[in-house]
């Protein structure tokens, strides 16, 4: 079942090809885990997607309360992955929106992986833009991100690690990166390029972590590695390149994290 | 008329929402102008497009001679402008694409703007990614686009330039740019941030350009600048942020290109 522009479907009506979200990436997304229908952590999601719609110039038609209503009916009684996108909605050919818009909004749900085992990655090609005010937005334009999975899936691991212009760590492809270095956890600022993602922040308030920027080197260095999003809460990053990150099996702290943020 | 996947429509069916080109922008695009519905240099505009489609790793459906065809039956006699797009198609939640995937092509016609004054721009806060693919492909993120040009209509003009990571010139939301300096014309290589524009192919190949770094002091020097973009041909840029280019009318090479490049 599809939430859309405040009806339920069983079979959505497709989407007018005019529509912004689709002709030039112009709307926002958030994904989020719910477990026996309860959405994690939604206030958050709703408070991080309610700045990128301000950022965007982009009003809401539905309140916060109308789209956490329809994302518990969507989510069931399930364990699903949810999305909630949301268009600036459909305009003319061109860059600049038009005066009056009308933006669209759906939720839909899907299965929700329950994979917890350790990740690895390769280090992208592609270069985060941390001088773009995309890279703290959860916006529709993920081409980069598919770009640099692909790499991933061509050297056979899980995830892709992408470097800012600076040369520094940003993220991961759908996921913040944290190090474990002198017992201690560190993650790069925002302004590094990192999403500022719900279970990081989540992370920053519950742990002391460090916000610094971090080298490769510093990286590969690291006694562990973790990657966090809402889909998995967190996971063990255990090599980079083909080289394992720390000697020995991921810190007890990732395991520990993972069941404060996801409990399944 | 829309063509879309091989068929014409008055009323095209819309978009399941689980096209990737909806929830990832996964996509590429052209925009062309037809003049009595011929498209204009649709032989490079199909070649870029066959780049991008390599670089991403979808396969059309349809031969370049199809969708040729197609762009002349959609534009019937008119003057319009036509935008081909193709998405990698439909599929399950995630960055990665699905092993076996259906890629989507659809031809539309807009009005074809015949606006060839001089431009003004402002130098968007935004910043080009010259160390990403992207930047090379037209692809369906155009969000960084639309910020830019938000940028530039809340100063009142026309256009947004960009800047990349290293503070030079890259390009426009939607055009390449081109100084006069020393009576030579000059534009940023590709790999500072421009994308390969078929107008801005076609200057190269016609006139003498130098393809140099540009930065913004050198554009603020210049004795004259300009836009290139498929459906404009050229237009003078003749301000930017408030301050004029140049100290003479726009010089008589812009309209010399422009008349080569659109006859209207």
């Amino acid at each position: 079942m599809i939430w859309m522009n405040g009806a339920y479907h069983l079979a959505p009506p497709g989407l007018p090809l005019s529509d912004r979200g689709l002709l030039l990436g112009d709307g926002l997304f958030e994904t989020l885990a719910a477990l026996d229908g309860l959405p994690l952590r939604a206030e958050a999601h709703l408070a991080r997607l309610w700045r990128g719609l301000e950022a965007l110039g982009i009003e809401s038609p539905y309140t916060q309360a109308e789209l956490m209503d329809a994302m518990e009916r969507v989510a069931g009684e399930r364990d699903v992955s949810l999305r909630l996108t949301i268009t600036r909605g459909a305009g003319p050919r061109g860059l600049t929106p038009p005066e009056v818009i009308k933006p669209r909004a759906w939720i839909a749900a899907s299965p929700l992986s329950l994979a917890a085992g350790p990740m690895r990655a390769i280090i992208s090609q592609e270069r985060r833009a941390e001088r773009s005010q995309l890279s703290q937005l959860k916006s529709l334009n993920r081409l980069q991100d598919v770009l640099a999975r692909r790499e991933a899936q061509a050297a056979g691991v899980d995830e892709a690690l992408l470097l800012n212009h600076q040369g520094r760590l940003a993220e991961a492809t759908a996921a913040n990166v944290f190090i474990i270095r002198k017992g201690r956890l560190q993650t790069p600022p925002c302004d590094e390029g990192a999403l500022p993602g719900i279970i990081r922040g989540a992370v920053l308030k519950g742990w002391q972590v460090i916000e610094a920027p971090i080298t490769p080197k510093l990286l590969m260095e690291a006694e562990g590695a973790f990657l966090t999003n809402s889909l998995y809460g967190a996971r063990a990053l255990i090599a980079v390149d083909g080289a394992p990150i720390g000697q020995d099996a991921p810190a007890p702290i990732i395991a520990e994290i993972r069941r404060a943020m996801f409990p399944r």
